[in-house]
């Protein structure tokens, strides 16, 4: 982790923010942009990008991470709206490159999803989703609670 | 979209804000339950789910979209505290299901992961993360941004 820096050079999120490279505006306001990425799910995929520079979601300030949310919703709600193809709406962050996260520039996605799209999880059916005990439940549930603030 | 009602009898997620069936407890407060999933993509997959009714984002008050996402991040710190195997996370919104939802009750997805855990998107080359050209990203912005309130 590190720490929130204004804007950093060597990032392309923050160059962005500074208004290099040129980019297509969605939205703005005093804690975060709202751009098409370049290479969508689907047509009408966006990142919300906080100004500040904060590599991961623990860098993030807290009233930050919920304006995202806010916004997200907002964007979510203007794309349903609009003539882009869209049945559905996935929110998506990376957080860590070991979760996908390619900038390391938190960033949360919003990508329309349609009917046989072709999208979706690759996974493998004896690891993952397999159904587990109450008592693994209750395990898990015990060992996040303790760390919880 | 549905109108947001206080509690649903037909719907599993209401039941378990009425604490039926049980589940294993998280954390809870006035606007949210947090509790781990029974299909887990890894060990530690919690959902966040509202206590009051809202099938779909949409249908969401912003400000708890926004509570949402706050305890999203403190529940992600505590994973990553834990002993839960965790080199990242995910958090992840199905809305619709066209986009994976599977029960409607909006809920948001907070799990681990790890480096060759094995789990990621599927896609087709020819189709997803194709490469735009910045007057297709300009015409997406502008489709979004005629329709943002």
């Amino acid at each position: 982790m590190t720490t929130p820096q204004a804007v950093r050079s060597d990032c392309v999120f923050c160059q962005i923010v500074k208004g290099e490279p040129p980019y297509s505006l969605i939205y703005q306001d005093d804690k975060v942009i709202v751009f098409p990425t370049y290479e969508p799910v689907n047509p009408g995929h966006v990142l919300i990008v906080p100004k500040v520079h904060a590599a991961y979601l623990n860098d993030l300030e807290e009233e930050t991470a919920a304006h995202i949310m806010k916004v997200a919703k907002k964007v979510a709600a203007a794309i349903r709206k609009s003539d882009i193809k869209c049945d559905g709406i996935n929110i998506f962050v990376a957080d860590e490159e070991a979760a996908g996260q390619e900038v390391s520039h938190f960033h949360l996605h919003v990508y329309p999803r349609y009917k046989d799209d072709g999208f979706g999880f690759k996974y493998d059916k004896a690891i993952h989703f397999i159904r587990i005990s109450s008592i693994a439940m209750d395990e898990t549930a015990k060992e996040i609670r303790s760390h919880l603030k």
